[in-house]
């Protein structure tokens, strides 16, 4: 039997991500250009990954649980500006042993023009530990469940 | 006569840059972790070729030249903690039609373990015409001083 | 006849505000305490006067009025913690001859539990000239609609 | 015999103040206005106190023993420009049973101007309890010290 391909997607399509996280931009968000500063859309990463793994992390590994980044690149495709909501989509693109890598688009509110699309790499983390984990089935299962 | 090799170093060595800027970390710096948060280093970067590019931009290329990060890769070795001063090392690796790439690596003051390495793409960039600008002959040159 | 007496209020009820701000909070506001830093409110401050007086500014004043803020007085009455969204009511206690001053409150969504007051001073200033100005008629007119 | 008069100094004078922070700005602490953001002075302001106090707390009441802002008021005198370092100067100018306040001022390195005052109140706080603390003998002491 064939092995299946790999599963692809248009990185710059909404239709690619089931999961969103939205991030109202704040004023102080701008720079002296007069648009979003860079360092505004590794926030709305960590804003989409916290509220998308943390609560299945804490649910299946209990609360010392955390994730660490370990790798990020981000391409900026767009300039955003304020006022705006920018909304990342996310999904689940890989499951390591003791690591999962994430894919993000972000969109201003209301549009369909992808501003900037991201891959992470993340390390499961113990933080009363610190250290590494290997997720157990229960988590490895769930973790799956975001992998659509 | 051979091609030259393409030039090589080591990018988490101190030793591969000679361009520095240093942040101090600030208290705000921190996460709930205890520990610098992710976005540090886009600011630490962000810092390190504003210092480094612009100046020359600036020089060559009137007051309306800058720089846009198109695409950042950020490796992260080591935690980092409050207090202490970041030490980014700078270097440009290529120069392209419109953009140049730089490669970076971070320390903590008075260590040699490299806790950070990065790469990024930037855009020369008119912030009057908000367009893309092709570095003239002097501005070249300039940068190529930066690749050493 | 006898003279008013100046409009009271109490300045950490909800009811004692017409103007609403919403910020929602990101996971980077938390600080090594594990609340929300106190950085965090002069941002939301900072969000409310611009959502409410800048548009009332550049409607009558022209794209080049804004305001500068001159005095901040927080009150830190309740420890705020991530998930949520903060709320800021505001409302406009005094027109001065460039100047206005402001009254704040603000609580987490759905709750009546007052975490901090504020008022400020901002000053009417020209981004252009870089000077402060006097409001004409008009903008007086416009900026007194805010004081109820 | 006659009851003292307060310590009183000019608020605004580099010799009122024996203890110095030093925050070199970012690229990022600037705002569309082409000027620091009134969010920096809060984050100096932390600056100098988690320098000057959380070390002193540390010593006599034990590792978690922390300070949180009560209440801040800040005068903004000057504009603020990048690039530069703001210097803080910071007095106790109160021990009260379970708080402290203080008094600050904010230069640019290099400049007798002052562009910011400030005063706050802090709380003493234990971390793990979540409570408010009393200070003993010692620390009151050496609280005491940082007064002149």
């Amino acid at each position: 039997m064939p092995i299946p391909d790999p599963p692809t997607f248009d990185p710059t399509a909404r239709a690619a991500f089931r999961h969103w996280a939205r991030v109202p931009l704040r004023y102080v968000d701008q720079d002296p250009l007069g648009h979003i500063n860079n360092a505004a859309l590794p926030m709305c990463l960590e804003q989409a990954r916290v509220e998308l793994i943390q609560p299945v992390l804490k649910a299946h590994a209990g609360p010392d649980a955390d994730i660490v980044l370990a790798r990020v690149t981000i391409d900026y495709l767009k300039e955003m500006s304020y006022p705006g909501t920018i909304e990342i989509g996310t999904r689940l693109t890989r499951l390591g042993t003791k690591s999962v890598a994430t894919a993000h688009a972000a969109f201003m509110a209301g549009s369909e023009v992808c501003v900037g699309t991201a891959v992470c790499v993340l390390v499961l983390f113990d933080t009363r530990k610190r250290a590494s984990i290997a997720p157990g089935p229960a988590l490895r299962s769930a973790l799956e469940g975001l992998m659509a």
